[in-house]
């Protein structure tokens, strides 16, 4: 296989809609926004042996790859549309490449997002993908803007993929997806960025993520005894402290954490409802620079950890 | 050095302007088009040993991988604007960083790009650009168009990245400058477009990409006597069967090459002055199928070559 016979695979899976003007083959894509919207635009990369290893499917690979970015356009509120993908390759391996947009593209199919370009080289593997989505003018959700009293809500349960990490091959299959078959939150981002006051996708860990919500001198007291958890997770690892350490600092949930107005009258059940994934209050934002644990009735495990930094100091 | 204070690094150091609505620092960034335009959009990504070594400054493969991609949107006759940047580094060098930025950001700078997101993981050494541009609906120029008779330009001269190459530690500075300092021909991509049937960059070498512009039964007539070559070149390739090889089959030239009506009253010259770089006439196409390289009163060389490949059959 050539690189160009390699292109040639990967354009002849790929789709395209109107807004394609140009799509894959020449030397960029172009491609039509509408009228009235921003731009959102994210890029995520994949590195063996940091977000996966060599004992993946190609298709989880693909998967993963994708979801991260969607969640990344999810806690923006937006509409995600036009994907790039950026594949650097130890060898020419049909076989792999199928199995990668096998996942990839399946997961780009389900959200509307079409393929529109990208670029191969020849080296360590490397799995970078670039996302375009768009919101109506003025209607992302930033990081920025809870409040003291507001509340703090999840999508989903939290978790899983930490589990999955720390099992290793005793891991249940159940747990096992979340690691390999996360689903970004892209329906429930859109409905909470009607309501949310601050936004983050959950990929590095609970705490480090909420850290992220709360510059400027905010804090929030975080209920561990509420966060959702899994039946899998519930079964497998029995020990709640042990839980609440995996669900805290534990990444590659995917989920979203949002603040919300607590004044407002939004029922959750409803806004659970239309995002078509339950959403859990687990504590509320207060004005006190720095992120309380509190669980009724039981200890708090003083080693909850901090998340996931690929550049931790040393 | 945690990867937020390399992202923070970063940050400090990246210019917004009024189409920025969200920068780096949110989960994604947020930029407002301008009505009437489609979006260009194009990443290209550099490897360690297959578009640079070890030995290369910082800054030079900051300027590389800034020009790779500017020169995709030039060859659609885009204006850039905005960059997503994804690094995978073997460890945090703040200084490395550093030097990489010098390079990156200023050709950002020139060509008015706004650097607005990223990402930043560990591994091997990956640089990844994501460059997104706007051009006016219906303007952008493809690879199909060309027709018998048309004119083939070349914008600048050829040769010298691919000479450097080939002469390693031996050549001149102003030959190694065509490796690590080429120039994009944004510019000249935004005069040619508004005349050219088609248009691409010279990335993998004139041969390979004029062949990517001959779909549908196209063919071309080079004259090698007529390829534009730098007195750098000259001087240091004295053979001229030699230094043809190096200009027909060296990539990295980053150079335009376009098919121009022939009917049309073009003067080059004038062309010439509005893109700020020489252009070139080098031969014409035809619908022989083929291409055929000529050169008055000199014998071609038959092992021309056919560019660069990066997985090549085997």
């Amino acid at each position: 296989m050539s690189e160009f016979d390699l292109i040639e695979r990967i354009r002849r899976r790929s789709r395209a809609d109107d807004s394609v003007v140009i799509g894959i083959g020449d030397d960029a894509a172009v491609v039509q926004p509408e009228a009235g919207f921003e731009l959102v635009v994210t890029t995520d990369s994949l590195v063996v042996d940091r977000h996966f290893t060599d004992h993946w499917a190609p298709a989880d690979i693909g998967h993963v790859a994708a979801q991260a970015n969607l969640s990344d356009l999810a806690a923006m509120g937006a509409r995600p549309h036009w994907a790039l993908l950026s594949l650097t390759l130890p060898e020419d391996d049909p076989a792999w490449l199928d199995g990668f947009l096998d996942g990839f593209l399946a997961a780009a199919e389900e959200h509307g997002v079409c393929l529109v370009g990208g670029n191969l080289a020849r080296g360590p593997l490397n799995v970078g993908v670039e996302l375009i989505g768009q919101v109506k003018a003025g209607d992302a959700v930033t990081r920025t803007g809870g409040q003291p009293g507001d509340r703090l809500v999840v999508t989903g349960t939290i978790g899983d993929a930490a589990a999955a990490l720390a099992l290793g091959n005793a891991a249940p299959a159940e747990l096992a997806a979340g690691l390999h078959r996360p689903r970004a939150r892209v329906q429930a981002g859109r409905v909470l960025a009607g309501h949310a006051r601050a936004m983050i996708d959950l990929s590095d860990g609970l705490l480090a993520d909420l850290g992220h919500l709360l510059a400027g001198g905010l804090g929030a007291e975080v209920r561990l005894d509420r966060l959702p958890a899994s039946k899998a997770l519930v079964t497998a690892i029995g020990d709640r402290a042990q839980r609440w350490r995996l669900q805290c600092a534990g990444g590659s949930d995917y989920e979203l954490l949002a603040i919300l107005p607590s004044e407002a009258d939004e029922d959750l059940e409803a806004l659970a409802a239309a995002a078509g994934v339950a959403i859990t209050q687990i504590g509320c934002i207060n004005d006190h620079g720095r992120i309380d644990c509190r669980a009724a009735g039981d200890e708090v495990p003083d080693d909850l950890g901090y998340g996931w930094d690929h550049f931790p100091h040393e």
